[in-house]
């Protein structure tokens, strides 16, 4: 990878917006795809209000463009897409890509680095999961109200130079990244969370706090978890069950927080239920394992988003 | 039963109001117990803007009383409380009956009619089902959007000259009502419908034609619908399974409805789970018939209601 690799972002929304501009807050070379938002962008700018750190890029600062066709080959893809858009990846990744191009993607759930590698090759694939709670409010303004880590990892190999490369490129970025040996295990223990919060949060527009507030709703969320354990442990990756009670005690401490799923229902967006939810039921009966709540939310969700 | 009854309302919410403001509109002699709404109604009196014609009853037309201790002995004791009130059934209607007081319930879901049974004599107890669209707008105001009918029977026994007479007194109000030959029956009908679209409009926060539009949709209340009649065959009430196709068609031409669940869960009034959803669960447990949508749907609601 070149010294100032060429980056080009790929689903500029809330997440993308904010990763990306922070790294072309410090000097990196992004290149911004935008389609309904360029011209306000291209007008105003970007603007983020951040916990870490509010900052500012004018017009001028950013690299913007209304195809694919109009970017520069490229030596890191970033992929910030809902999952919902997967279907555009050929189209929108295709005409970035050089022998040696990596690609990275952000997205939620699971399956996205499955995909990516069945149409350009697992070789260019890294993974990565984003911690971060960070809202668009209207094209070109982001607000970042918690957390921001992000965790990459090489899909289905250990860590690599070019990983170590992306990790110190983020952290000195204002991004904290950590890198992991083994990218699935990463997956699958988020899903312990996201499963159960993202699920039931959408399902039953209800925050955090109350699916864990009465003992039944502690005893739901505790099965649909160890269902979560259950399928990793099928796919043979061997997640530790103390996730379940560690993800509890950490939402217990949480308050009324509402999944990005939950979020995506009121406002009427497309949810990430068939990466989240879906993908995981898809697994377990690949493996006959039984997981019943998690079936039945994945109908539920499928119901609400026709 | 005398000429003209004393009749104990119990509970003026919107569906109490609305009956036995019918009731009282024609003459018959009405005592309303009030509680919270007290003062406001003994000021206001009682507008009914109703789709079966407009009324008003003046301070001066109503009775009205604030403690059950406060009333004449009944000759029917017309229950119309909220089901999640039912533990103070003994403490409301004990004061009211004399040898021969007729217990009429019009309350939804199962085991109200059990439960004054239990409490009061089996042979006092009459059950009735409400079709009806009604709100209570404010103390004292209600509106009553669509339908009325009610359908009462004799719990656990053929009709009788006690049912006949009042049948023939609320169709004499402008209530249009019918007998039922089997109560049972008619609650486990009535169950058909709501069980999936009071359970799911409630947990997922969704109107009618959401849960009917897709057909993952109409797949999954179709299921619910055939767990309640497989529950009710097992009781020994032989409702017919073509109501499963009779109701779907019948939603499908209803609009964007909510159920009287949905409606109390979203302006955060106690909802009706146990007597609507708990119940059937319970009933199907006894006999062993496995029904897990239902299962689902009442844990999600626990979940909810806590």
């Amino acid at each position: 990878m070149p010294e100032r690799p060429v980056i080009a972002l790929i689903g500029a929304g809330a997440v993308g917006s904010y990763y990306g501009g922070r790294l072309a807050q410090h000097g990196q070379d992004v290149h911004f795809l935008l389609r309904s938002d360029y011209d306000l962008v291209k007008a105003k700018g970007l603007t983020v209000q951040s916990c870490a750190g509010d900052f500012r890029l004018e017009p001028g600062q950013l690299k913007l463009h209304r195809a694919p066709g109009d970017m520069p080959r490229a030596d890191v893809v970033l992929v910030t897409l809902k999952t919902t858009a997967n279907d555009q990846f050929e189209q929108l990744i295709s005409p970035l890509l050089h022998d040696r191009t990596a690609i990275l993607t952000l997205q939620n759930g699971l399956g996205n680095e499955d995909r990516l590698a069945e149409l350009f090759g697992a070789e260019r694939v890294i993974g990565g999961l984003a911690f971060v709670c960070i809202n668009r409010l209207e094209p070109g303004l982001i607000r970042h109200t918690d957390y921001g880590l992000i965790k990459i990892g090489e899909f289905g190999r250990p860590i690599t130079p070019r990983l170590r490369r992306l990790s110190d490129i983020f952290n000195a970025s204002n991004v904290k990244c950590q890198m992991l040996e083994n990218l699935a295990m990463g997956r699958w223990e988020k899903l312990v969370w996201n499963v159960p919060f993202n699920g039931l949060g959408a399902a039953l527009d209800a925050t955090t706090d109350v699916l864990v507030g009465s003992e039944e709703g502690l005893r739901l969320v505790r099965e649909i978890m160890q269902e979560v354990v259950a399928t990793a442990h099928a796919e043979g990756v061997m997640i530790s069950p103390d996730l379940v009670q560690q993800n509890i005690d950490k939402t217990l401490t949480m308050g009324p927080y509402r999944s990005s799923m939950q979020i995506d229902r009121q406002v009427g967006r497309p949810m990430e239920h068939e990466a989240i939810i879906g993908e995981v039921a898809r697994r377990a009966r690949k493996h006959g394992v039984n997981v019943p709540q998690i079936e039945f939310i994945y109908r539920l969700l499928t119901v609400l988003s026709k």
